[in-house]
């Protein structure tokens, strides 16, 4: 900033060349071709002088160069002429004789955080993603964009070592590649918070790294499609995220609708950033405490499961010193009834990318997410389920487990009812693999019975074996299949058994036939299927059984579930009249044209039913118009 | 296989003796008397010459065996001739001069795995049953029969050493004893998969080894009982099994029943077998880890249950390389109820032992276990308690537990108020442990109590302490009971005093008294005593009133408990006919003569119990049935 | 005891002077000032002679002093006269020459154990307060009343070294001071169990160290306030009990009720014991594993709580050798309905403080505490609220906290609807600190509102960042008291509107207004607010709408909520009455004057409600009794 910079001569002259004064321990990596340095003459030769620039670096002056003789010990300044493969350097001598001298520090060599081996000294450059203080040393992480790596600092026992250091700093670490309770970690040297210049291009550097470690696979979609184009790069873009918050330390929490679809997308995505983090970590725990995926019960976000997993954010940030998650919603997360949770979560740095197939209210959710993909945000529909999408999420992040999820969108589709116009190409990919439309549709309902019993559980290990994905024994795989898709259709057969007496017919004056079913008094309580798919399968029964338009509803003391084929139904609309014919009646909920459910207060039931049945009866028949079972 | 195999020579013959050339670090182990072995002279001395055979077996060729002279450095034959217990070796000089040479390699000494001793380097053999990969070395866990020890092989950090070695196969481990983490650990220096012959061998000896260790103690029954004989030499195989399994290496889980009979069998079988793991293991976590205790709420084993358990088991293995786990029921899993969760396993490698005593449906579970025990198999019937074989079992896996457990048998007899032939011997040999008919009573009830407010928790120390087993304060254990089952007799009268304005009277045709009790309505809810227990109380409440035959039910909104005392209800049978008689009503349930539990959908309540109860007037007296609470 | 205690001599000689003959090790601080001792000549000087009296302890006779003179090597009896600054010391000759010998051990250096530093070997003498025995070493814990370490003792893997040692011995330990897994630890080199009179000194030092760091700050309440003065000593009385808790390394257990008043009482509570515990111990997770917060839903200690607390505490001492806690009330504890609970604890060694304000029952529950406070006790009433009294509790314990927790008692108070007289005084001191009524009021909504989705999680930042109390980011509470006061109104607001067409009024003939609400019929179920809550709501909007007196009954299936302003209920006795005039209907309940809730059975329901109107109608007016919501 200030012209008195310039030296102790008090003349300023920036356009002297400059003569580096170099460090003892200065090494070949430390100097330039046409840079010029300080030397001394340690030997003469018929050829010429050999001499000094730093304790390891010297070089020979050819006597060509040479205007007159030296002697061993004589100083002269010498310019780098040339640097031969084997190590050779050859000097000439500057013709100026005004210059300025700057000191030049020995620069490490900087080893690659994923190329360190155990038993060296190292010195890497990186910036802070976690620093924890334990009772005795302090436990620095740090990425350099080629992986990330833990340094532990003695100052005194439970005392801060280095307490300027702070999380994102850029900073130099010099240390022993030791390992430390079965993980490779650095017994820190010393650590340098990098400042200036110095911070800024090793920033950039890092960067850069990674940049382009963060840069997803170059791959094409598992099957040719042209309207998936403009979705297939939002997911590249979030593989690319995913892949830079691996990168950077921070831990991702994978929620999930529990059901077939939802477990389709969560699977692979899940298998794809644990591999991810395992390489990028030299800790083998790592992906177990950096991916958590858990399964949530309700089609939404719902307060209570916001707020704990906020709470453990919060924990392992205290306890651990970890960042924050970034969440990623799936197969859940892009409607209004999310605001609520994604608002508790805003007061925080938790980034939420949301992959979802239900029908969006971007209006209402964007402002709060960081990414948001969902098939009508591209002029397309829930045909195109979360699974489809996710799949390819997961192989934009680790290409390698393409060949274990080629039947996995297959799966998705099937498992929702998805009637898109790609499903038989999914299914043909899925059949060359190895899986006819019958295993498919096994694997759905095993999927969805598994996660059924699951319940809060992650369920790991089952999942990927029933999934076939990740699973290392496909005849059990086989036979884990049987066995549950057998016990699913078995179960839903009693259960349908059971409502069927009790199932209340009538013809609307539409023509559409109304089937209604108290499932509190008439449907086995508390085991599978639970109501939302009970009304499904019934209305699949109905359906095909009539070949005519059909509204089915089941109720219980408080809720109904909806579905319709062939008749438009409009929930939200229906919800909103209800709720201004019917005040004190409470009712809430949501849905599309063809499925949807619905809350109110126990004592309004039959009024609220009974208005919902009129309403349906005036509804409009639409033959195009099939129910899936997105919302279930 | 082959001829060739004779030698350079091209001529074979067998006939020839062997002469030993030994490896130099070939010991006394490696020599045998009557054995030819290559030697140099390394002395000679008046009375004979001294050779050596290996770098540190040596010994004296006397002259007498001597018919020429020999200088230091010539090389001859000789054969052992005899090896004195000071370890003097003498040799004579074979009468042969045509022999062919073997080459003898050293056979190290190998360490039994129970002698370890930290500081020693030592060569173990045995059968690998575990191994994990850390981030750090590959660890292997292995048994010999004796003794199961931890093993870490260092490749290079992350990578898996010895690539070769698979789980179950046979290995030779070398390395020093070190303590890791205050565990005993070996430091592998060298891993050796056998092959062939040796590890045939060594297979041989480790089953051997383990066979014998594996053996159960041989003692008496608790008591003399001429009908228990059958069943008792099947809980010593079932003890082999289990000592086997421990051996193994592989974990045990314990699911049972959580009521009196369920936890004084859980509770002496948990204690038999940690004491064991913990001779067998090193690790003084291993009995926490190894064998875990889980309490089931129902009268079979829920297929949420089993999922959890499967999926416990699965992460176990995924994490730590664990073995799939043995599963033993208790006082639960011997009907048809438990298939599915049995099918559930069956495709893994996890095997089922069932301790029950439950009427069993032998024909459905055992095709799916690997060992099952009931009375019912043995022309017994539910008065044999499981407690009282799983003491059995306990002492048979132990011994050193008997003098703590003498009074369970009577605790769990009592406690499911069997009539059985045996049960005052039983009550007599508690009371020479100390414990009188009221205490007896007393722990009983207050293990009910505590069962109810443990839920689905194990209550370890808790359960101890009220069972009095491994409770080092008999004080606390006395105060406790009086605690408790005063506290659980209260609760009792207070739900029955709620009850009894409520309790619906009638007289049967059969003469019988019905007593029927809206639970929903009347009783308190979510509290102590639970339905079941409620409803067992009111009925021997009427029975001890009336001295009549009574039937009683207590029914909540989709089910109803039965009871009976004097009257032949058969309830699979009338459970058969509901469910033809009312389509519909979705009737399922169980029990046998006396006592059972049916459920049904709510909205056909009215229906099933009034035909339940024309069924009920139609059944015959018997004088000699009477109700247990067995299936509550 | 006996005389022939002597000697050698058999002459009994008590007045004959002792000279000391030091142990060789023995150094300055083993010798004091007019003591004489054994010494030896080891140089000879003009002034003087110089003489030792062990290996490092010496000193000059002047030759003033000598009266004869001394070769080196001589023996003498020195007088120890006066000792320098530097050390020096000056020796005299005594007078006497009949005296007796005592031989005199080094007295090793104690260190305090706050003054322990890595890489030094130190002895301490403390406490055993824990043993835990592991596969490798036996792991001891001291105290000194300074504070806490660990040390490991290795006798052989896995076998209990230093066997006689018992928990509560007073012992002195010699060993190095070294890291262990990032903690200080002691590696034991000799661990002596003192006796006698060793022991008593011993004890008498660490008692009067512990004694004196239990001492609580000497503070002032934070706003002035005679009638709190009696409670202020005991509390401060309360905190030295529990800083003696921290210092004998027993783990203290929180249960509160999980309403805002409650957590305004746990959450400084528990960040005072936290600090303490880490300045106490050296292991940085001792405050985690050391204090533990559980919300309690129930306004008692519920059965299934104490159960698990108790299992959890057991469990505690069986795998870690950890002292069973001490257990804390907070708003909670004081009614007889908490007796059972404490008495099942009674059997252990568990003390149990209460600090409540609700009505409470001190003959009762007295008996089973070791302290009790609430304002009921000293002629106060439930205005005082748990969470005014606890913050000076924590601040008595450290009062470090004390700028952050100001504004505390303020929204334990407006929580509670506190119409204590000093309400305003909190308040301003609140807004002093920076919290305007409005912020007061928003924070205890928003605690409410976090506490009932975080149900039975501790929540602890999340709960903090709520509070306001060790929150590092002010406009991240200031967010999340924003969006979470408002989520919490906009809930109030849209239970109320769906319950208000179902209210049911009527006017008694006191006058009084009667409002009754179905809660399981019109209320949204299983979401914010409770029905207990809900129903105040309710209540409080019919008083401000009305001005008139109020009774709001809030019901379910088994329950109802109740709530007066200027009517005198007395719900104890109608409680008492209601069961004597309705057998079997199954009445419980509590509750003071103008709030309270019942339970009965379900079946019942209607002719309970009934009766309950009916007395209600017959309770008499009051003006000055206005409810708040500590029941709820």
């Amino acid at each position: 900033m200030s012209d008195k910079s310039a030296g102790d001569s008090g003349v300023r002259d920036d356009s002297r060349p400059v003569v580096y004064d170099l460090a003892p321990d200065c090494t070949i990596t430390d100097v330039s071709p046409d840079d010029h340095y300080h030397a001394v003459v340690n030997g003469v030769v018929d050829y010429g002088v050999f001499v000094d620039i730093s304790d390891t670096v010297s070089g020979l002056i050819h006597e060509s160069n040479l205007d007159r003789s030296y002697d061993v010990g004589d100083r002269l300044v010498v310019t780098l002429d040339s640097q031969k493969e084997n190590g050779d350097i050859a000097f000439a001598i500057p013709a100026f004789d005004d210059y300025r001298t700057e000191l030049r520090e020995h620069e490490p060599d900087i080893t690659p955080i994923n190329e360190l081996e155990t038993g060296e000294t190292v010195t890497v450059e990186g910036r802070l993603v976690q620093i924890k203080q334990t009772g005795g040393p302090t436990i620095f992480e740090a990425t350099d964009g080629t992986g990330i790596v833990s340094g532990a600092a003695f100052e005194e026992a439970g005392v801060r070592a280095y307490p300027d250091a702070a999380v994102d700093d850029a900073v130099r670490i010099t240390g022993d590649v030791e390992l430390h309770d079965d993980v490779r970690q650095l017994e820190i040297e010393s650590l340098t918070v990098l400042a200036d210049e110095t911070a800024a291009a090793a920033r950039e550097t890092i960067d850069e790294t990674l940049s382009e470690r963060a840069t997803p696979a170059d791959i094409e979609p598992l099957v040719e499609w042209p309207a998936f184009e403009p979705i297939f790069d939002d997911l590249a873009a979030l593989a690319e995220r995913l892949r830079q918050t691996v990168l950077e330390g921070r831990p991702i929490r994978i929620r999930h609708h529990a059901d077939g679809d939802g477990m389709c997308g969560a699977t692979p995505l899940q298998l794809a950033l644990e591999n991810f983090i395992a390489e990028v970590h030299a800790d083998p725990d790592a992906p177990e405490h950096l991916c958590k995926r858990l399964p949530s019960k309700a089609p939404y976000y719902e307060m209570e499961d916001v707020t704990r997993d906020l709470n453990f954010a919060l924990e392992g940030q205290d306890r651990h010193g970890q960042k924050l998650p970034l969440l990623v919603m799936l197969d859940n997360g892009s409607t209004e009834e999310d605001v609520p949770a994604y608002r508790n979560l805003a007061h925080y740095d938790i980034p939420i990318a949301v992959l979802d197939h239900h029908h969006p209210d971007p209006e209402a959710v964007d402002p709060l997410l960081d990414a948001h993909i969902n098939p009508y945000l591209y002029g397309e529909d829930y045909r195109i389920t979360t699974g489809m999408m996710s799949v390819e999420l997961a192989r934009l992040i680790d290409p390698s487990i393409s060949d274990d999820v080629e039947h996995v969108p297959a799966v998705a589709g099937l498992s929702d009812r998805s009637k898109a116009d790609v499903m038989p190409r999914f299914v043909f990919r899925a059949k060359e693999a190895g899986y006819d439309r019958d295993d498919l549709e096994a694997i759905g309902e095993a999927l969805d019975y598994a996660a059924h019993w699951l319940r809060y559980n992650e369920g790991k290990t089952l999942v990927n074996d029933v999934l076939d994905v990740g699973c290392d024994d496909s005849e059990r795989h086989e036979r884990l299949i049987e066995f549950l898709a057998e016990r699913a259709e078995r179960d839903v057969e009693r259960q349908l058994d059971a409502l069927e007496p009790h199932v209340e017919h009538e013809r609307l004056d539409s023509e559409a036939h109304l089937y209604r079913i108290d499932l509190d008094n008439f449907a086995h309580r508390f085991t599978y299927p639970a109501p939302g798919k009970t009304t499904g399968n019934l209305h699949d029964r109905k359906v095909t059984e009539t070949g005519e338009p059909v509204i089915t509803i089941g109720y219980g003391p408080d809720f109904a579930v909806l579905r319709s084929d062939g008749v438009r139904l409009d929930i939200p609309r229906m919800v909103t009249e209800l709720n201004e014919e019917l005040p004190g009646a409470g009712v809430s909920g949501g849905g599309h044209l063809v499925v949807g459910s619905i809350k109110f207060v126990k004592g309004r039931r039959e009024s609220v039913i009974d208005l919902l049945v009129e309403k349906m009866a005036d509804a409009d028949l639409d033959e195009s118009l099939s129910s899936t079972a997105p919302l279930e």
